[in-house]
């Protein structure tokens, strides 16, 4: 067994107020990770708040749960004072956002499978092999535990099915599946995870269209980009939430191999995400300006022009594609 | 062990020339389940011939092995004269077309999981426990002793995947999870099935706007449907292929317990399918047209003018659904 891991489950196990915290930007492997680790140390009979210093989109409210996660200003304003901070799902500090305050008065525990990590905690139990942080949650609440029912199951389900794709992704591997099915057998219910994609409004298919319209091919149509703006948005009634899976759409275009999607955000901040099919090192794209990532799905956040910002990404994209691809060739030929 | 299942098993096992025969119209678990079986057979050394009498959708070309699929004529061509034909995945005698016509000379073998099944076979094995029927090949296969590998696994799993709808469906139980593991762990890879549907083109964009066109909402927005006419096919240069996944954008809006999707397939001659979230029972309604399935997705054709059709499907949907709310309500009240 790890060693990071049974030193985390060691000074879970031997704390009383634990604070568990996401990243920025919360995803549903992030929400899911956050939320299991908090629910199954209750259950252990532990003081335990969860935060995440970031807006949650509005579709994960599907599992009334999620209001259980404070604001950073709210679990301030309780005088909140754990032993220690367990973060999950976080590449490097700056993604837990005003959270890195706990760390100089606190043991950092990091539990995380991105192999972008720059182990910023006292402990980090950082394994890429898994498709999912939440499978590491599994294995934590397993190890000190916790019992399941269908409430914990399905959360912590929501992250292994959320971080892969619904198993459509190439990180659905065994352990993936094998993982998934002892959470089904303990209760959790896949359909019901799904529900946080089955509240679309019908302005999102306006705002696809929108999308689908700004959208361009580059490099023999092995590139795809597309961008929204705040004014795109805002002419759609939608805010950046309802663009979740656009990203997604764009990749599943035949013969695509990398997809990018812009966000502009707020006026001067866009929010970048990367997807790839086959090949295409995102993570190794998305470092370069800034973010990190999975090889196959990346993001990053710039400050700037919208259309500047599009015109800089799409050139540094094509730059290293076209490296990625001659070393690719040269190492096929070989 | 069920008898039914074991009949089959050993008429399998006796004999040398067998047909494999899926339904019209196909979808990913008869494909599946058509070439599993067909595959698994060849491999204990029998002379097996396939056939689906429909054009399959282009996008299942992504697996090569969907050529070995003939057609009802180039079967007859061959002068194939099969000692069974085993069916799967067909709820009744007219879902397979014109191979019926080898019914009277043959053993017809019958492996199905819908509850409309007419057990029209001399040996029907008809279990609606199961998710998909390729999980019913997986059974057959092993039970023959039929080798797997990457290959095989892949397009087994293939069925099970579409048919629970990437394991997002509520029909995606511990056994459909652990089935799906074994064939992982046999080499079988979920992102290969998925290029199936990372093939799109840009068109299909612009036709799932035209059908957000068309959108009507029904019910206190309970009931949502669409159409698509031949005109809005030829006009986004589609044809019906392309409108696959359409019902399932119409499920996913929020508030929605039944969508209906109304497709003119040639003029004259409309394909309709319906999907629910909950608990409306989708192949009643199916049913009452002409038509079959499961609960929550099922379907019929009609012929007559799209219009025309279009009101009266809507119609029956709303009175059956305004009946079964009835019904619901009695027996939440009791």
């Amino acid at each position: 067994m790890n060693r990071e891991f049974l030193s985390i489950v060691a000074k879970l196990s031997e704390s009383s107020n634990i604070l568990v915290v996401g990243h920025i930007m919360p995803d549903g492997d992030d929400i899911s990770s956050v939320l299991s680790a908090k629910i199954g140390l209750e259950r252990l009979g532990k003081n335990v708040l969860a935060g995440i210093d970031w807006r949650i989109p509005w579709y994960f409210y599907e599992f009334e749960e999620v209001n259980q996660i404070l604001t950073y200003e709210q679990v301030k304003e309780r005088g909140f004072r754990p032993e220690v901070v367990l973060i999950v799902d976080a590449s490097s500090p700056d993604r837990v956002g005003q959270f890195q305050e706990f760390f100089d008065s606190t043991t950092v525990l990091l539990m995380d499978h991105h192999a972008t990590n720059t182990l910023f905690g006292d402990h980090n139990w950082v394994d890429t092999k898994f498709g999912s942080t939440a499978q590491m949650v599994v294995r934590v609440n397993n190890e000190l535990g916790v019992p399941y029912d269908e409430k914990l199951a399905t959360l912590n389900l929501m992250g292994i099915a959320t971080d892969t794709g619904f198993f459509r992704y190439s990180n659905a591997d065994e352990t993936v599946f094998s993982d998934a099915t002892k959470l089904v057998s303990l209760g959790g219910k896949v359909h019901l995870v799904s529900r946080i994609f089955e509240n679309k409004r019908i302005e999102q298919f306006k705002l696809l269209s929108t999308m689908v319209d700004h959208l361009r091919l580059e490099l023999d149509d092995k590139i795809v980009y597309s961008y929204l703006s705040k004014e795109d948005y805002e002419n759609n009634n939608c805010n950046e939430d309802d663009s979740g899976g656009f990203v997604g759409e764009l990749r599943s275009l035949r013969g695509v191999e990398l997809a990018i999607f812009l966000s502009e955000y707020d006026s001067g901040e866009v929010h970048i995400s990367f997807r790839s099919k086959d090949w295409f090192d995102c993570s190794k794209l998305a470092t370069m300006l800034g973010g990190g990532g999975h090889p196959r799905a990346a993001g990053c956040t710039i400050k700037g022009d919208l259309y500047v910002i599009v015109e800089e990404v799409i050139r540094e994209a094509k730059n290293l594609f076209l490296t990625s691809l001659t070393s690719l060739n040269d190492s096929a030929s070989k």
